[in-house]
């Protein structure tokens, strides 16, 4: 019998299993049992070489979903580390390991979460269901979306939906990310005439006939962002022309780029305006775009509510809400119209060697999350 | 014996000889015996592994040299050539082979040349020199610059030149260089600051902040030449930023730009002018400069008239005079104050597989040496 908490407990074992992207390595398998023993019908939903389920309780009533990854991002170098990547430990109260904080802790937190909120309430109001993945480090191709997929497909409900990114960046519940900025990529190549360097009216420099294209695109004003989102941000990634000789002009210039961009901006709409900007440079061009991820946007409300007063009773302060950042899974399930919010321990250490959270605010993420089922499902039978 | 032409049989024995660039292969003791027979000294000044010679007949009076490399670039694919390459063969009244046009045609023509001049006055005015190199298509290093360092240390006086470069175009004489112009580069380094494209307001971006001035320098107008020199013109040869990911901010972008210069500027005027654009938008940048080669120009003169003279009493054109395209030895020896004038074949298959000039023009070209020669140097006597 160990001595920490059943979520630390958890937490370790989860940790010890070494589920680099896209490996599972039985996490998936842990948090089943458990899921089964407090009621839950569980589905396995593999696509590929890919793990991952769908668990639900409760037959009628809004459906609030626990989602997540078991798999982790690579160690590094081992040799870096406090203790071995896997090997989690908890030394001055702080837990050390990958996938402490992303996220594995979370996924401890929510299984300990809901066996304390139905042994207290087993005739709860709504569903509670679970979405759990093993590829969202990776190419996240096989996993959450592909669920998505499938849950639409046979009309499956899911109003809310609590992904346990570790959203939070001092303090455990300083801020939850209620959106995400959307995502598209643009692979961009313009055509000049190669030659010599000392015969430039033989040759058209591409460097030459892109740059002013590229600094309006890099000076554009794209939105102004909205209440919820900053403005959309455009960032060129990487940039190559050139033989390498120094008196050769090349014949052509690549150039990657990613929007990050807001609610008030979609796809075709970016597109359109570096469309324009091209075309008004007379360039020759071709351009591969990628269409990452629409931008989500949980609105305060019902869900919203429940979280901050959550966070609020537990640790006393008053969550801010984000839509910074990165990409999440959240963005694949938003597109069911559910009410996303991401919700998890400290990001300071994630992906990086010697990842560790604070052990205690795994057991107080678990109280929150518990106080999220009560403020929503608490009846009052 | 041959049925060729003196000129003809000294190309191709010098053409036979496998002499790419840094090898002499045997071509200046060929030439070395030829002026020795007719009276040259002859002073032989190797520099590290290239050989090279400076030969004078006559000890008073202004000093016409003839200079040139008995250095070729490399064949290319030899199964690509009519003939091997170093098998030079006329077919057709056309001379094949590495070397036809740069330069060993005009390194025959200038010694038949020579050789027939002196027949007819062996008490010829001024003095007639050779400057002749194997360092002229490789580094350039230890070559006609060192030659040069080495005449000028003493005081030797060259007072005109013809470098038998290959300066004609579609007809042989109609264009001669008078000049080239100066060749300048730069290394640029922007420093900006890595990060994620999610957070751009973490990272700055080298690649925006380099564009304004990179799209300034290329369209700047940096002089309007002058009569002898199209205006100085600008371009960047290879650009480079991003770590290949493309959710990555780069640390830095780095750009190659090339100068070629009129005698309207020079090194440091074109430096101030990149400084200033470079500061005015705020770059973190490191430069690093290679001074190529300053212009140089003869004007129409004294030299420039026995030339045309001499082109258009042997082939009945009246040559164009040009400072266009690449640089030549020609620079170097201009350093001696030189006035210098390229005269050579039809420049059109230098550099390529099956290099060929026209057989009988190498016979003009010597026609036309010798009557330089006269219109400078024929005395009464
Ligand atoms: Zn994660
Ligand atoms: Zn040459």
């Amino acid at each position: 019998m160990s001595d920490l908490s059943p979520t630390l407990d958890l937490a370790i074992d989860l940790m010890s299993r070494p589920s680099i992207t896209p490996e599972d390595a039985g996490c998936q398998d842990v948090m089943i049992e458990r899921l089964k023993n407090i009621g839950f019908e569980v589905e396995l939903m593999p696509f590929g070489e890919v793990k991952n389920f769908y668990a639900k309780r409760g037959h009628s009533g809004p459906n609030l979903c626990f989602a997540g990854h078991t798999d982790v991002v690579p160690t590094g170098p081992e040799s870096e580390w406090t203790v071995p990547p896997f090997s989690p430990e908890i030394i001055d109260g702080i837990l050390y390991g990958r996938g402490a904080a992303d996220m594995k802790g979370s996924l401890a937190a929510m299984v300990t979460a809901v066996e304390a909120f139905v042994a207290e309430h087993p005739d709860h109001d709504g569903q509670i269901s679970f979405l759990i993945t093993s590829d969202e480090e990776g190419p996240f191709v096989d996993g959450t979306t592909r669920v998505v997929d499938a849950l639409m497909a046979r009309n499956e409900k899911v109003d809310w939906c609590i992904v346990g990114e570790p959203s939070s960046t001092k303090t455990l519940g300083d801020i939850i990310k209620n959106g995400r900025r959307g995502s598209f990529s643009g692979d961009l190549t313009v055509y000049g005439k190669q030659g010599h360097v000392a015969y430039p009216h033989l040759a058209q420099n591409p460097i030459h006939l892109a740059a002013p294209a590229l600094d309006e695109m890099a000076n554009a004003h794209w939105d102004n962002g909205n209440d919820f989102f900053p403005p959309t941000s455009f960032q060129i990634s990487n940039i190559h022309a050139g033989t390498g000789a120094t008196n050769v002009v090349p014949g052509q210039l690549n150039a990657q780029f990613n929007f990050r961009f807001s609610s008030e901006l979609d796809f075709d709409a970016l597109k359109v305006r570096v469309i324009e900007i091209l075309e008004k440079h007379n360039l020759r061009y071709d351009i591969e775009w990628t269409y990452n991820g629409l931008p989500f946007l949980t609105r305060p409300g019902e869900l919203v509510d429940a979280i901050v007063d959550a966070i609020q009773d537990t640790v006393d302060i008053t969550p801010e809400l984000s839509t910074s950042g990165g990409t999440s899974d959240g963005r694949f399930i938003a597109k069911m119209g559910t009410q996303v919010v991401e919700l998890g321990p400290i990001n300071a250490t994630i992906h990086q060697v010697n990842e560790h959270v604070d052990a205690e605010s795994l057991n107080q993420l678990s109280s929150i999350y518990t106080r999220i089922l009560k403020n929503l499902f608490a009846n009052n039978q």
